[in-house]
């Protein structure tokens, strides 16, 4: 297959460009009618041997994740999925069958959540980079939730479960594990919280970020962008089956929400999303974790000041 | 400096978002106001020893050429250059100060060309990586030059000199240059034709294309998005000094902008940009390229049919 016929056969494979896509891919760029006020755009990058391995995730794995941890951005704004521009680079020998594998999982991920491919690139490079910068719009920049508006007094909740993906992978470094074993789905496949995130938006989230760094270390992403402390009750994390909370803690790369809001949206919140409630906002700086009987514990791996 | 300062030190020197960017850097994405009807998005990648080589450009040269390549492809569109979203992988051992120059040769091209460097992403990975998502806004998806739009009786035409960055990518591998050889510069530092493409736009062409591929191979893109044959006169190629016209008919990477419009634009174009007419577009397929007495000229490198 030559370059130009695996283009050809992935623009087979997208299909024809859709919704507020005017021009899909071909041209220089793509056209998109802007039929939302505000776009909210992000970019991120997965790379062999940094943040999976094709030794123990398959080319499809690979497109689905890089998808959907820029899309985990898109969910964490409280806004509406757009578009995905894609920039592939392919080592030597990665072979076009894995490749177009690697793109028909990002776009069956893409069509689930209502985004559409409208763009890429595919070059070659010394290891498998797939980068994925993603859109999302919104009616008002009001309906959007930054990491910056927690206040002292809001409660701090989390979406799902924690700690499946860090188990997952821990079991995949120690080899023989089953491709049905939810931790290790949970690795390979993470899944945006999109419904959630828009969900969380409209029933009040003050602050809203996705748990990628673990949820401690995101506390303290929101914590600072916020100018408040949090503080977060290890007892109520919400563990995925055999995790232990201090695990759960500082494990990443579940991609759940970690949000902030006013007690009085409480019940709207809970009607909103699967939620479990962690703890509170107050005035202060820095991230403090705390035992059922509230004394601070200190955890190996994440710094307790701000 | 650890990978916070570092980060801190990248949105020091981008400085506060302006004008469309309502949130920049620091939350999990940009938020921007569409203030145009229309969004065009690109992304493209550059990779050490793929599209650059480190041993011949320096960590300014690698930032510039990533972001010139990503605008290049709005200036074919004739749009208004908008945001840009950079996602570095940076090798081990590549230095924050390194990094830094990079970014700070994108921020120096993104300020001239009116782009805002609006979000980011840096990891880490086996060799230099930049890809670079850059957005141009329009009011009207009308004011936009696709590639389709070329038709029989259309002129074709392109901006400035051809074949000086591939004589400048020839001079830097037999090595012994000067950095302030114009074709080395061409090659290290290629110049988004933004002002052009607007122009050309607003004048009446049909169809745009930035040259990456090389004049003849760029000429074939639009021939087959347009559905016509191109016929290219070799001795009236604007070569760069020194460069014969078989060459700067397939050297890539010189960054001009190939068009085409009707006869009656011919003055308004001319006015618009500095351009040198090239040939014609007639019903057909493919690409023709011609010696001063109209007979067809063969070059290795380059198939003429579609």
């Amino acid at each position: 297959m030559t370059e130009r016929e695996f283009i050809a056969r992935v623009r087979e494979l997208l299909g024809e460009p859709r919704g507020r896509v005017l021009v899909g891919p071909g041209d220089d760029a793509a056209v998109v009618r802007a039929d939302g006020a505000v776009c909210v755009t992000s970019i991120d990058t997965v790379v062999d041997g940094v943040h999976f391995e094709l030794a123990t995730h398959s080319p499809a794995d690979v497109g689905h994740k890089a998808l959907a941890t820029a899309l985990s951005d898109i969910a964490a704004m409280g806004a509406e999925p757009g578009e995905a521009y894609v920039s592939l680079a392919l080592p030597r020998g990665f072979g076009e069958a894995s490749a177009l594998e690697l793109v028909e999982a990002m776009r069956a991920l893409a069509g689930r959540t209502g985004t559409t491919i409208a763009g890429g690139d595919v070059v070659s490079g010394p290891a498998l980079y797939a980068s994925v910068a993603v859109t999302g719009w919104a009616a008002t920049a009001e309906q959007l939730v930054l990491r910056s508006g927690a206040r002292a007094g809001d409660l701090v909740g989390v979406t799902g479960e924690l700690g499946g993906s860090g188990e997952g992978l821990r079991r995949l470094r120690a080899g023989a594990v089953r491709d049905d074993d939810p931790h290790v789905v949970r690795h390979r496949r993470p899944e945006p919280r999109i419904d959630a995130g828009r969900a969380l938006a409209a029933a009040g989230a003050t602050a809203m970020i996705d748990v990628s760094d673990g949820v401690a270390t995101d506390a303290r992403h929101l914590a600072e962008a916020s100018g408040v402390a949090i503080d977060l009750d290890l007892d109520r994390l919400p563990l995925a089956a055999g995790v232990a909370p201090d695990q759960a803690a500082i494990d990443g790369d579940d991609y759940e929400l970690l949000f902030t809001a006013p007690p009085d949206h409480r019940e709207a919140v809970e009607q909103a999303a699967d939620v479990t409630w962690l703890g509170a906002v107050r005035a202060g700086a820095g991230v403090v974790l705390r035992a059922a009987d509230g004394t601070p514990v200190a955890l190996e791996g994440f710094e307790h000041s701000g």
